[in-house]
């Protein structure tokens, strides 16, 4: 037997017990004639005294750091305790040990403040994972993992497992594809999500249906995304968009309450999507702080200042008690919505100052009297800072939304240690994809419009306006999960392909199979699927996923650590009967 | 809201109650002006009765089976009572109906007993998953699936989702390979298990991990073989093979309690792999009956019978109570064997006769003394028969396996009710491939040798003697899961990898972030992988794995619902750089 306890388990009551532990070497420190040595497991750090008797033994084998060893001893109080850890009042007394296993000295320290760059670590990922930090972001990841298995068990969700050697339908994002060896020349797709097998298996009855599962998108990769990635899917029939957002809502606040130990007594709020697109700017607004976008049409218009004049759009917001920003800051504000990623000629501004008065940057266009119409439509205060961007009208919003975002960076208004959740709700059902010049689902094709804009599918000038019953909850200002009652009548469906500028031939070869289940009695149903990785990631605080993932990839899609993707044997692409094009 | 309540949720108590209704009509029935519908849900079925005022509408618009419905009305006491149903003291006298979706007729009955074929089912895989048979098995699943969860967690093992796209390591089955788009020509493969990673994570300190994971192996399949199936992966630290096996036993016991009410009081059996071996001719004994193997080689060698006398084995199995077989009977069982699959040339039998006297098929060889010792030896009393099959000793004792499972199955002997499990232990570590002319790891190439067969490694001569700690766990005949501890140690490992054959480069190549692993501190561990679709079955009383799946494959590897794998575009070619080898 290895141990009888583990490294995070004695404490003063244990004084006096024979114990057996094992773990890692995390400090070794000699005092004199006595080897102190801080032992390690998941559970938490020991400590380890070694007599002087050991000397000689220590001399000829030495310990180092991250060995594993086994050690026997008495626990003994601790003259110098420690009252930062658990075990901090006891010390093992070693009567005997046996070092398990030896180890190199690694690559970089093993420590929350590791000295180990981004690709060591990635390379390393073993060594990565042993870090405590890095550690507790798993353990959280379980735990959510837990929480949201409880919560749908609880409330008679199935957990159904769906397949994932499918069907490739390129619809949407880029599938990966499997060569069959046994089908030659064909192929299976692994799931973007498993979509159509829940609404089947609603099809088939089952009623409450959820898997937290891998999915896969073959992109290019931004920043935070990696091709495999994890998602809760749920599924319910009989159910309408009010039914869905209740359930869910009430899973996140389990959560929230589980993982974080915070209470939400009201209702999440909800925003449609028109006004989180007018005032925030975008569709998954970060609520933790107020400053909205305020169109400046009407006001700003008209006063011969060709800037505004000539702009789609002008958007004001109103920095709080920002009006003593200095010229410095003001001009770093203008560089940043100048770089490419913003992409504006400029930043236009008005100091209220505590005083009164009102300056801006266009004074030659603008007397105080127009300024302080600009303040009352912004709703400005003396001592509050108003910026202003104009230009065509989509950049100008989407800068607009960027600079809010900054400015609340700047201004400490986005803590992660702030939770402020929100369902964006009436997303349109289509968006104009400009490069394939068509009408893309701007969900996914198995979304409901609202029903009073069905007869809208048949006027392509009224697309833009038809509203789909889909939501998105939005946590922070990020999307966490998004979902949609979904068409269930084959007709619906039909119209809907048709739009999407599917003939009916290639509408039933890629679904004819929902299709045809929509001719056997299908029910009303709707669904969500949460971005597990993401939601991990803003539980703990982190921006990026990859903290939160036990192996993820780098941002080429490679496994460092493994060396994947990697070539294969001819007899290997012989078997499957491709080959490979230079 | 289209339900109050689900349609297995009505009581008596619940009389005068106004209910809302959704499900599938079951069956319809008329009964001079009324109507009946039996509605379903996944939750049950409910009787609605519709009066006389709704002829007019019913004849418009007539409800036919499966159609999805959602009805109002008020609970009513029945008068015709329906014991065999939860709610068969109830009736629902419907105030108001509208039809959600009307329904083709399936093209097969959705009941227990259907008419359809199993390529039909496979197709309409949506409406089978209907039938209540099929439900009640998904329903095992997920009650097993949360069983297992439940005691992991309680156990302190942790949930850690490991990746599917991995580096492709030829060696054991064949991987399924996927094409990356952002490294061309380079292939990822998906796991044929999470071995590598949760051996990984145990060098990581995670301690404990288990996963229930899809696997996938490309392998030519057999009748109840999928290319896609799920693990429950399981993985410790600091362990020697009695922990886990501990552990795992509890878990077993657990899932039996939870899902069978059955109640193991005493430690599972344990048998050596050369005793299972030699006593039931292979390696998953079916220990719900005894008709143990007997070698016969001392007893029944040298009579002048040629058959014996070449044979290397004469194996003999004693039927309780079957000395009444007609000859009939026996011809039967000597075709049986004589069947390609099994291969034997001929049945020797002896009846040892209820008067005490004993013939045989070879009297002219064996007199009744003679046969009076190979009673004695088979342990046979008056009344049974002793069957003996001889030849070439490993087709041989293949041979009696099946006749020993085949003479069971006709005794009865085999009840899917009855539950045996057996640890079978101490595997060999090597097998040896004909085909391919080399030793090859009989469980994975990570698996410890036991430590005193560690120096025979080095000697070809003994490698059929090297034993592992390796253990199966093995239910009424049926290997439901496996593992082993593992090699800790760079050097055994590369050891290991050099006896397969493989050269450093190679090792290196394909393995060497687990050698490095190895380097930087690796704790003793081990673990074990049960094969969920199979454990799900057992339980279940079923022989095939696929109606324990959700949506399964069939044997050719294809989803004939989807129609997968399939055809996929030639710019996806393009894109992924690679072309089809007609």
């Amino acid at each position: 037997m290895y141990r009888t306890h583990t490294c995070g388990e004695l404490r003063l009551e244990h004084q006096g017990t024979q114990v057996s532990l094992s773990g890692w070497i995390q400090t070794i420190r000699k005092f004199g004639s006595i080897t102190f040595v801080d032992l390690r497991d998941r559970y938490g750090i020991t400590q380890l005294l070694f007599g002087e008797s050991f000397n000689d033994q220590l001399d000829a084998q030495p310990l180092g750091r991250e060995f594993v060893i086994q050690a026997k001893g008495t626990v003994t109080e601790r003259s110098n305790k420690n009252p930062n850890i658990p075990t901090g009042d006891i010390e093992i007394t070693i009567s005997e040990f046996t070092i398990l296993n030896a180890a190199k000295t690694p690559p970089f320290t093993v420590q929350d403040d590791t000295d180990g760059g981004d690709e060591l670590r990635m390379k390393y990922r073993y060594l990565d994972l042993r870090r405590n930090i890095v550690k507790q972001n798993l353990e959280l990841r379980y735990r959510v993992n837990r929480s949201a298995r409880n919560y749908l068990d609880s409330r008679g969700f199935m957990d159904i497992e769906t397949p994932f050697l499918i069907k490739s339908t390129p619809e949407g994002a880029r599938d990966f594809v499997v060569p069959s060896r046994m089908n030659p020349n064909e192929f299976y797709a692994l799931p973007q999500s498993p979509q159509t097998f829940k609404q089947l298996l609603m099809v088939s009855g089952y009623d409450r249906y959820y898997q937290i599962v891998k999915c896969f998108r073959d992109e290019d990769l931004r920043a935070d995304r990696q091709p495999e990635f994890t998602q809760i899917d749920c599924e319910m029939s009989f159910v309408d968009q009010e039914d869905i957002l209740n359930t869910f809502e009430n899973m996140m606040k389990h959560i929230f309450m589980e993982i974080k130990g915070i209470s939400f007594e009201d209702a999440f709020p909800r925003m449609t999507w028109d006004d989180a697109m007018e005032f925030y700017g975008n569709d998954k607004p970060d609520i933790r702080f107020d400053m909205k976008l305020v169109n400046m049409n009407d006001t700003a218009k008209g006063a011969n200042f060709k800037v505004f004049d000539d702009a789609e759009l002008v958007v004001a917001i109103c920095a709080k008690g920002c009006a003593e920003y200095t010229r410095k800051q003001l001009d770093e504000l203008t560089e940043w919505v100048k770089r490419p990623q913003i992409g504006m000629s400029g930043l236009i501004y008005a100091r209220y100052n505590a005083d009164g008065t009102i300056k801006s940057s266009v004074d030659k266009f603008f007397d105080e009297e127009k300024l302080k119409g600009w303040a009352a439509k912004c709703q400005a205060e003396p001592g509050d800072l108003i910026l202003v961007l104009a230009g065509k009208e989509e950049r100008t919003r989407k800068a607009m939304s960027e600079l809010r975002l900054e400015m609340g960076e700047r201004l400490g208004l986005r803590d992660k240690n702030v939770f402020k959740p929100l369902w964006v709700i009436d997303f349109p059902l289509f968006e104009y994809a400009e490069e394939e010049n068509r009408w893309v689902a701007r969900h996914h094709p198995f979304t409901s419009p609202k029903p009073e804009h069905i007869e809208w599918m048949n006027d392509l000038s009224k697309y833009a306006d038809i509203k789909a019953n889909a939501y998105d909850i939005v946590l922070n200002g990020t999307e966490v999960g998004g979902g949609s009652i979904r068409i269930f009548q084959r007709d619906l469906q039909e119209k809907m392909f048709a739009a999407l500028g599917m003939s009916p031939e290639e509408a039933n070869h890629k679904f004819g199979f929902l299709l045809g289940a929509f001719e056997y009695g299908a029910p009303p149903h709707g669904g969500i699927a949460f971005g597990f990785d993401r939601l991990c990631s803003l539980l703990g605080g982190s921006e990026t996923i990859r903290d939160f993932i036990a192996f993820p990839k780098n941002n080429s899609g490679r496994d460092v650590m493994l060396d994947a993707p990697s070539a294969i044997d001819q007899a290997q692409l012989n078997e499957l009967k491709i080959s490979l094009v230079k």
